[in-house]
């Protein structure tokens, strides 16, 4: 059944439209600050979920320290805006970024993460560029094989590049645990701060990550600050991840039903192009429909939403709106320009996804 | 190896990039028009793929009779540019499309589809607001099982009932027949003709579609155009199809190699939010790299692509700009505000895709 508030977006907007929640927004905002409070770590978080600059301020307001953004483009939204202080946890290579690198110096505390001798040779490009030093941290892989350096030893010998290196500061440490992985960390770090004091260094931020890590926040002794991103809308993934409640997704995507060609399958007019084949992680099926909890979106074409409605006892029909909590939330904020704000059953107005697209 | 056009690619403008040649996109186009033009059939392109008028345009001048759009928001786009036959091969519903589709009517040719009594009961609003008739297609599935009536027997009723109502105008007949699946949408098709003809009515389009199907085009009778989409760029799935070479993908992913932790595994600066986590209909990995064919981006996180290497002979270095091919090259078009155009090694604009994130 349709809602009374999807009967009015899909009147004023049309679907498929993404549809946040502004007190869940605030409420979700509220728990993380407190967290990383109470465990006397700043909160750095991550804009790559919300990619607005009015939504960061309200993070900031709230108490956060800054904001950590992984793309340069990113970074120049919100610089824009006025947020004064930026980690750019990614490795930043090339003249081209080095010379807007230079720009944000101008206007804004930078931080920088590397995990690599050419990245770090580059740097002192943008710091001359801007008159300035540029911070440094050295990214280390505590267990996801991503970025980062795989050893203390490595990590202690980039800090010595950065400290030879004119323009450059060593700051410290970014790291990303596992859930499962904070104590391999925490010896990843004992090892690395032991190494860089021997050479007379001393880290000032030493960065962990990631909202399925908020029941870890503060265990790495010696941590700084978190960068939580996903927590502000959260999604299907943070609640099987169990850190969020089906109350605590901020952003529904409200979608219609097209077509009902059988009995057991259906189409919703969202299709890849705007929930994303993001398998989160192995789930099954592509977002929660809270409305119909048994049906499953099970494929995609670029513009259908393939329904899968065998073992769902209730079935929509053509017209209805349904509301679906996406697997992954921050990849399908990052398919739209803007995301109507609603409180409850309220629309309270539309605001631009600014620094969505940024790809570099 | 970074080419000498990568290099100027990442000076000039940063990676990732997507870059299209625009001496393999008007090949692309003048191949494609001259398929239909020998089978008898006009050529309607999908713009989903480019998402731009200009290229629009060009498929125009090289003999295209019109174009094919997905969301009524790509067509205002178009329209917007002077593109006066568009065909919405999708159910529209709702009180806020039909205004919309109204005011498209007022320039435009438009013909919508649809494959069910509700979406057609909608459609007089739009005529009326428009003051002219509105011409309708019956999507009828064929073997897809996506949107589309099941039966001839259905499309013989959706046909009566669209010519019922007032303001609307029975157009025809759109297929999406899969590659084997011609001689059923002959047979649907077969039956659905004299079962309108028995009932007065004659179609004047009967549509087919797909890059895929191209070796196909002109097969079944009766059809009076087709909605290739793809062919313009080409990509990894069309190549595996076996419809097109390398050399005819247009549409290149300019990324470079941020991170090289560890001997057999690297990341690159596309991930997710560039590349998309489309599978491309289950092929290994997400996209061919062109300088190290044998690497795979084996996954991702949102800014990282994950290259194994374990299994290639040649291992690009931190700073290295490659060439991708992506899996599904529409979806990736539309992560990007833009795309760069050269010919051969030398750059020549910058095109917009002005179309891009029209979910609705």
């Amino acid at each position: 059944m349709t809602t009374p508030l999807a009967a009015k977006i899909a009147k004023e907007y049309g679907t498929p439209a993404l549809v946040i929640d502004m007190d869940r927004v605030e409420r979700n905002i509220a728990r993380v600050q407190a967290i990383c409070d109470k465990a006397g770590v700043k909160n750095r978080p991550h804009i790559k979920t919300h990619k607005s600059p009015y939504l960061a301020k309200l993070q900031i307001k709230a108490g956060a320290q800054g904001i950590t953004c992984q793309k340069l483009g990113e970074a120049e939204v919100m610089a824009a805006d006025g947020i004064d202080d930026i980690l750019i946890s990614y490795n930043i290579l090339g003249e081209e970024k080095m010379a807007r690198l230079a720009k944000l110096m101008q206007t804004t505390t930078m931080t920088v993460a590397a995990d690599n001798p050419v990245t770090i040779a580059g740097l002192p490009q943008a710091a001359r560029a801007a008159g300035r030093p540029l911070a440094v941290v050295i990214e280390c892989d505590t267990g996801r094989k991503r970025a980062g350096v795989e050893t203390p030893g490595e990590a202690i010998a980039l800090a010595q590049q950065i400290t030879a290196l004119p323009g450059l500061t060593f700051a410290g440490f970014l790291m990303y645990p596992t859930e499962k992985g904070w104590p391999e960390a925490q010896t990843f770090y004992d090892e690395a701060l032991a190494g860089v004091r021997a050479a007379g260094l001393e880290p000032t931020i030493v960065s962990t990550g990631g909202s399925p890590n908020l029941p870890n926040v503060g265990k790495l002794k010696g941590a700084t600050e978190h960068r939580p991103g996903t927590y502000i809308y959260n999604d299907r993934m943070q609640v099987v991840a169990g850190v969020a409640d089906w109350d605590d997704c901020a952003l529904h995507v409200y979608s219609t039903v097209v077509s009902r060609a059988a009995p057991e399958r259906g189409i919703l007019d969202a299709g890849s192009k705007t929930l994303t084949s993001d398998p989160g992680g192995g789930l099954d099926g592509f977002g929660q429909i809270l409305e119909h909890p048994e049906a499953k979106i099970a494929r995609f074409a670029e513009e259908h939403g393939f329904l899968d409605l065998a073992r769902s006892n209730t079935r929509p029909n053509v017209g209805e709106v349904v509301r679906i909590v996406p697997n992954h939330v921050c990849v399908v904020v990052n398919m739209a320009d803007e995301v109507v704000m609603v409180r409850g059953d309220e629309i309270v107005g539309v605001l631009p996804v600014a620094a969505r697209g940024k790809l570099r």
